[in-house]
């Protein structure tokens, strides 16, 4: 217990692991309860019970919280792999739509979006974030390539982004709840434009 | 001067038409030199010399400002005609680009969006202002119906939703410098969206 670690290091189901997972839960339980705006290092102690010279330490902030739980969150949406790259998009789309029908995930991504316009240091969570999720699913759009569905030169990370972005303009800027419709179109409009070369590069990156 | 008028009541160019052009410039100004984290309603009263009573009397707060300021700037975006639906979305992606070259439209839309995650009162007022400049901009998707480019039922609100959803999508989440390539591929990604009936809707509303 007293041995000194490195910062960060920790034993996959060890202690570290456990405070992460009380804090996080913790976390996403308040955005549920009270949103972003209540969200309070004493608050996050008190549900975790872990201490909050502990969260402190390890988190700075409470943006550091919930840029870590965004990075938690995200993994839990899969990669499709039907063999059909009009199949997957629909798939993606509608994985990231049951997603966001979680209130508590609404308010995850409309809180770190808050904190970043507040304090530079979210930005870069934000950024990296989500430069880590899509980069992860752009499996599907390689294999697409592979099997040519797709020009040979299209941008995986574009096409990712052309499907996702709706989402996010309906969460953030129309704010109204994602439908069937705005899901389906969504898949729709990335498949479209990606078959007609419009996330090509003319050299490979 | 002393004559009651009905509340929100103005002459045209009167002396609240100047208090509101200058609470708005003081905002825009604000919004350049601190960011939206650091407005408040002394600040705002300090730069446009309009009494920090009358600004909460009009206003309310800070949000209601930049609400206010939000809707005054999107009516700048003109409207294409260019006699073409591809170059028409294409000149709409150009101009929206331009818009969020300037640093304060980028932290005007971001402040706003951080508001709305904080206040419940400030959510409808983006969800209004921008339904309003969607609303404005359909026109050029009802012209391309006309003239035959788009099939009949397309819903105009969706095509424009589609190509303005990758800009809020680069200036929120993957918050990089909006480039001629996300710019063009906008255009290109609704335009053969919407020529595939992506966003037809099989009655009309």
């Amino acid at each position: 217990m007293t041995e000194r670690q490195p910062h960060g290091s920790a034993r996959p189901g060890g202690r570290t692991a456990r405070t992460r997972a009380a804090v996080l839960a913790a976390a996403f339980d308040e955005l549920d309860a009270h949103g972003f705006g209540a969200l309070t290092m004493d608050g996050l102690a008190q549900r975790s019970g872990v201490h909050v010279s502990t969260i402190r330490r390890r988190w700075r902030t409470v943006e550091g919280v919930i840029g870590d739980l965004l990075a938690q969150q995200g993994t839990t949406i899969p990669i499709p792999g039907t063999g059909d790259f009009r199949q997957d998009l629909h798939a993606l789309a509608e994985a990231i739509a049951r997603f966001y029908a979680s209130p508590r995930n609404r308010s995850l991504i409309e809180g770190i979006v808050a904190a970043a316009a507040h304090d530079p240091l979210v930005g870069p969570i934000v950024r990296d974030v989500f430069a880590a999720r899509v980069q992860h699913v752009t499996q599907l759009v390689h294999r697409a390539i592979d099997r040519g569905e797709l020009p040979p030169d299209t941008d995986a990370t574009d096409v990712i982004a052309a499907l996702g972005a709706p989402f996010y303009y309906r969460l953030l800027i129309t704010r109204q709840p994602i439908d069937d419709r705005l899901t389906h179109a969504a898949a729709e409009a990335a498949y479209h434009a990606a078959r007609a070369g419009t996330f090509s590069r003319p050299s490979p990156r």
